[in-house]
């Protein structure tokens, strides 16, 4: 751990920045090497972790508060995708050499507004100097009910294909951050685009929906083309989708309509963190009567069939992708 | 994910590389986004996370076995000073840019052994790229009975202190590892010691009986003296060690005797993964008769007292150290 002058040591790191943080029950202060919890009875633990570097996954020059959300985020949208309700998180904090005590406190104060948001404290972690890039490890926990768990694998031919929110956003926000969009949006376009970028919207809210109904269920967050064909492969299906019914915002439609190759971007590029789910088609109008109890839309974007990989058809019923791997090579 | 000609992506090299050292009841061939565990009735879940970076805690030319089983050991370590049973862990794996397969296999062929010896599956993880050094983040996971958690805060006066296995050879491993030593001792004795700082022995075996009679227990990972005013400051205690009852190897004597000052290091030093544990007085005989049945010895090293911090004497009753952290001043 950093020890210069000006910085605190790593117990003293822990006590002022994280102790606050963090669950008494589960991790006593954070004053042991070990945080304890009890799974009630009938309840299984979910657990995910994602990995986040700078410059890989987010820019090291973002709004440390960002940072923070967005790390907790990507984690919680996974456990969005099982269905499972949010636990806790364990943080393991590699600081860059320069790190310091401003970039954590804002760090932590992001930490702090989605843990509130999601009820989700830290109950452990690790902080270590790292001389390079900020690293960020995350421990996600959550429960769900005993029982089936929603695989990729479970998805079923005969199933509808379904996805939250609308599909792009994260893509075209990073090109937006990075200005290359610039001539092709106002500036409140842009705004909206890098918001959904630098702070994704996991689906938790959904998660009684993806209980209830959902035979498989995971998270775009490599694109909906990719992350289809991920499930296709896991379930050993085709899924089809339909070009037309993919929901995108009004500023990701008005970008397609002034470039349609975005389309390729909002399709295949990254960090949606909505969820894509399948589901039995006689469960169709008790899901969209159900969906409009929340705030998310769902949309009926496709089919899970028997065969491989991911088709995607216009409305003029040509394959714009057919293949194993989701690659768009056809636009 | 690295994607260049000779190397796997992030896929094919969970298929490859990971999905052969899962728990296909808890991770699904790592086909999913997340991990789905069961903790069985009357136990509770313990957890703890480990970073390990390159050159900071490894040096990045170990051999890629043991780096990989060191991070297995320093996390089986913390289970071990909560008497836990592993239950399995998660890895999040920063890959550097230059990584190749050789490597990659020879790190899994690290995490396999060690799974095998203590039991203790993979369930989960994330792999990315690091584009510097290697970065390493376990979480892993153990059972214990449901019921009150064995913290550091337990810590009562008119506990005896112990210390399992001997104190100060990771330490003086390092030194070795070095090469500082090399005038000191035989290369029996220096490699003796670079194999206890490269491979840590988790006390697993010890679980038994830390759940039976320890008050407070955690391991020493930053040096016997730092880690018992941890333990002082979380309990509200003073922690008295005798000098003379300190167990090291016969490596560990040797070097001492020829250099007295490696006594600081021996007693300040990281890496040592012992347990340090507290027990009422009255289980002394209990303790040192069922320690006869297990091969790693436990020494009574001490008392916990009304006070503050950490007070260590001579056989002459001289006192060396006194203080709350546990610096090391006056040898």
């Amino acid at each position: 751990m950093a020890k210069s002058n000006s910085r605190r040591g790593e117990s003293a790191l822990i006590a002022h920045y994280f102790a606050p943080l963090c669950d008494p029950d589960a991790s006593f202060g954070l004053t042991d090497d070990a945080a304890f919890l009890t799974v009630p009875d009938g309840q299984q633990l979910v657990l995910t972790k994602d990995m986040l570097v700078a410059d890989v996954h987010f820019f090291a020059n973002d709004r440390p508060e960002l940072i923070a959300r967005k790390a907790l985020r990507v984690n919680l949208s996974d456990l969005a995708a099982k269905g499972a309700s949010p636990l806790g998180y364990m943080l393991g904090l590699g600081l860059p050499a320069d790190w310091n005590e401003d970039w954590l406190s804002a760090f932590c104060e992001g930490l702090k507004q989605d843990q509130g948001e999601f009820s989700f404290p830290l109950i452990g972690g690790d902080t270590v100097k790292t001389a390079e890039r900020l690293t960020l490890s995350i421990t996600a926990l959550g429960t769900v009910k005993a029982g089936k768990p929603i695989l990729r694998r479970n998805a079923q031919p005969g199933d509808d294909v379904y996805v939250s929110g609308t599909i792009g956003d994260g893509a075209l926000g990073l090109l937006a951050r990075r200005g290359t969009l610039s001539k092709l949006t106002t500036s409140k376009q842009s705004d909206y685009l890098v918001d959904r970028f630098l702070l994704p919207r996991p689906r938790i809210d959904l998660s009684p929906l993806i209980c209830h109904f959902a035979s498989a269920s995971m998270d775009i967050s490599d694109g909906l083309l990719g992350d289809a064909a991920k499930m296709a492969m896991a379930a050993g299906v085709s899924i089809t989708l339909m070009l037309e019914d993919i929901p995108l915002s009004d500023a990701g439609n008005m970008l397609v309509q002034r470039q349609p190759n975005l389309m390729h971007t909002a399709l295949s590029g990254g960090d949606d963190y909505e969820l894509l789910f399948c589901a039995p088609r006689m469960h169709r109008e008790a899901i969209m009567q159900t969906a409009q109890t929340f705030k998310t839309p769902i949309t009926c974007v496709g089919a899970v069939e028997v065969g491989k990989g991911v088709n995607l058809f216009d409305r003029e019923n040509n394959c714009l992708v057919a293949g194993q791997n989701g690659a768009y090579e056809h636009f």
